[in-house]
């Protein structure tokens, strides 16, 4: 019988001959779970591993009202939008019922990629412009657009301007902040109108994750969108990463920074690993768009992701889980600074269940990484440089999940130096 | 008690309140399905509909042995392609068995859309082009870039040439056809290249439904792939509509054309109706993409993904669907040519369960498919101005299903003048 080690090596070498180069692997000893169950991933060989890190499985690996809710529609009918099926309505509803009462047209992809790219072609369609400001290490996805517009995958496209994440400095005010940033995204579009290009849209992730962790505060965003506004520009807020109650409390990044969004996006979260996404946004965008053509998706809003997105709303909705990752996050944040003089008092940022710790290096970040990873928990890097620690666990996370968290950064923070 | 007019009036004005005008409904009478199985979708009422129309569920709706391999996963684990998970190397390896040596590497998305997107991706790498050559009705997707090579959808984009579909006219041999088309192609890239536009890629959807079906015959392709390739692009068959049996036997539009692809797209039956989607293409493409950065996409491939497209293919290689498919096609034919006078010597074209039919104009063909929808029979039209009457049913579609279908047809033809 094959070791565990040639099992792995096996599969390293058919993964490189299959799938090819273009796909990356977590961990310098790559990670090979066989089951998930709550917050915990576990190994062949049967180590059990602390899920610090994935905010698909929102409600838990391997959610049980989740899994028969998809099995009891898959086994009834899984068709399309092109008949008409009370399903997805009432899980329309039920999801608009999170949204502010402007916020009211729902179109469902399949990944928050097809979510972002329709964002922006009604944003084109409303606008007639081309142009789209975006953070300077934002991650938006991988159609052709969304690379143009993600410069920590790739240089940016011609109709791109980029700009800082905004953050309060020490001592400095939120309305001075958002005064720094708004003055930023003014002449990022001036820029770009200089150069002929008419905006589209300021896109932004509402917890900037890729740029680094920098939580949405009330009113921090307010100059940016004016100034986006006075552009001609809407205002799409991206909660791929920073939605359903992942910050605590609030189900949306924009909701915490008071910020008025034309257009929403969602996806990660939406169906707990069934692949879903959507574009939520006000009735007069989604007409505009309407004017220049159909939308069809054969898989979004299907029976089935209906029906599975509707057992995550009210997993999340009886649970009280958006309340539940505030309160744990608070924890979060006392264990922290308990712990920050053996941490070097590192710069930690975050809100909810969203955490970014800031290493000494890119290096010392990957070295903590994998420490915390052979001591089973994980967590990951990333951020400009890789120097940011990313913490990101279901929100099903408990204190007693905080404590196991910090003992193994805690373990990993010295010997990574 | 509402009663089912009431209850399907409630329905679409809802739809309009919450999804908005950009969707659209099939039928005059829109369905409301609420059971599927097999070749059978069932209304509130109870009746039964032939579905003659759907090629997601390609081995049958509700398909058992799809479900259970669906639930069995999702229950044990679903995370991502950043671990290392044998089930996704098995269905890769599974899959390129059905591809020539040449085609040996799979990247795997959630829609077709996001394949098509990726794949011109990839032939934008390594070209160092832009240009792309598509046939005057294609439609290959939704996101902004598919959106602008997709004529059928909206006008093309500025790096879009258009060409007609490929056909043998009346006693033209394919050798003159594929001339024919060749120079069209050929035309098509030296005016982009007048135009400053380096060619990226030829692509094409092998059995060009939506430009009213033309199947593939073998060699007629050939001129207009060499003179792609003379003009430095990529020949992309798009194997959406075709592949996976669909056109009987061989389980590509491509084999079917004997084309040599350097990319492969597929998508719609892969999942039987879960979201997934695929890109096939030689070593030499992917590794010129990677050299542009890595590639995530955080459903694609996962674990469930993987053990759905599995099921999917031990139902299409055990139960022979695609041989079937073959035959039942045949059956078909023969079926129409018996009743060819009474349905005006209308022209068909078609392969395996792909077929089209030329009805008089598009008012024509509209009424023929709300007439057998009122009688229990599920088909479409597409194509220029709707005329073509597009037959595509699932692919255990059996000769007495072709029975009821040529029935309900001959009915609603003369009606439907």
């Amino acid at each position: 019988m094959a070791s565990k080690h040639d099992t792995d090596v096996n599969n390293l070498l058919q993964r490189r001959e299959v799938l090819g180069p273009a796909y990356r692997l977590f961990y310098d000893e790559p990670l090979t779970p066989v089951r998930g169950e709550d917050v915990w991933l576990t190994d062949a060989a049967g180590r059990r591993y602390l899920d610090a890190y994935n905010n698909v499985p929102v409600v838990g690996h391997c959610n049980p009202r989740v899994v028969a809710a998809m099995t009891e529609q898959a086994q009834t009918l899984c068709t399309h939008t092109r008949y008409l099926d009370q399903g997805v309505l009432d899980y329309a509803d039920a999801l608009l019922a999170h949204f502010p009462g402007c916020l009211n047209r729902l179109m469902l992809t399949c990944t928050g990629s097809e979510a972002n790219d329709l964002a922006l072609r009604m944003a084109q369609a409303c606008t007639g412009g081309q142009g789209v400001v975006v953070t300077q290490n934002a991650y938006h996805g991988v159609t052709q657009l969304l690379a143009q517009l993600s410069p920590s995958l790739a240089p940016h496209g011609p109709a791109v301007r980029t700009i800082p994440p905004p953050h309060t400095d020490d001592n400095e005010s939120v309305a001075a902040a958002a005064a720094r940033w708004g003055a930023h995204v003014a002449a990022a579009f001036a820029d770009m109108q200089a150069a002929g290009i008419r905006p589209a849209a300021l896109l932004v992730d509402t917890v900037f994750a890729s740029d680094g962790i920098f939580p949405p505060q009330p009113g921090l965003l307010d100059d940016g969108a004016a100034a986006a506004r006075a552009a001609g520009a809407l205002v799409i807020a991206d909660e791929v990463q920073a939605g359903f109650g992942r910050l605590g409390g609030p189900w949306w990044g924009f909701a915490h920074a008071q910020l008025q969004a034309d257009i929403v996006t969602m996806g990660k979260p939406m169906g707990n690993g069934y692949p879903m996404a959507g574009v939520v946004a006000q009735e007069a965008v989604v007409h505009e768009f309407a004017h220049t053509g159909r939308y069809f998706n054969t898989f979004g809003g299907n029976p089935v992701a209906a029906a599975v997105g509707m057992a995550v709303l009210r997993e999340l909705e009886e649970r009280q889980l958006p309340e539940q990752a505030a309160q744990v996050g608070a924890y979060w944040r006392q264990s922290w600074q308990k712990n920050a003089a053996a941490l070097n008092h590192a710069p930690v940022r975050g809100l909810g269940l969203y955490w970014g710790v800031e290493a000494r290096s890119g290096e010392h970040a990957a070295r903590v990484v994998n420490h915390m990873r052979q001591n089973g928990v994980l967590i990951n890097n990333s951020g400009p440089g890789g120097r940011i620690l990313k913490i990101r666990p279901p929100l099903s996370f408990q204190t007693q999940h905080v404590d196991q968290l910090m003992t193994a950064l805690l373990g990993a923070w010295d010997v990574s130096q």
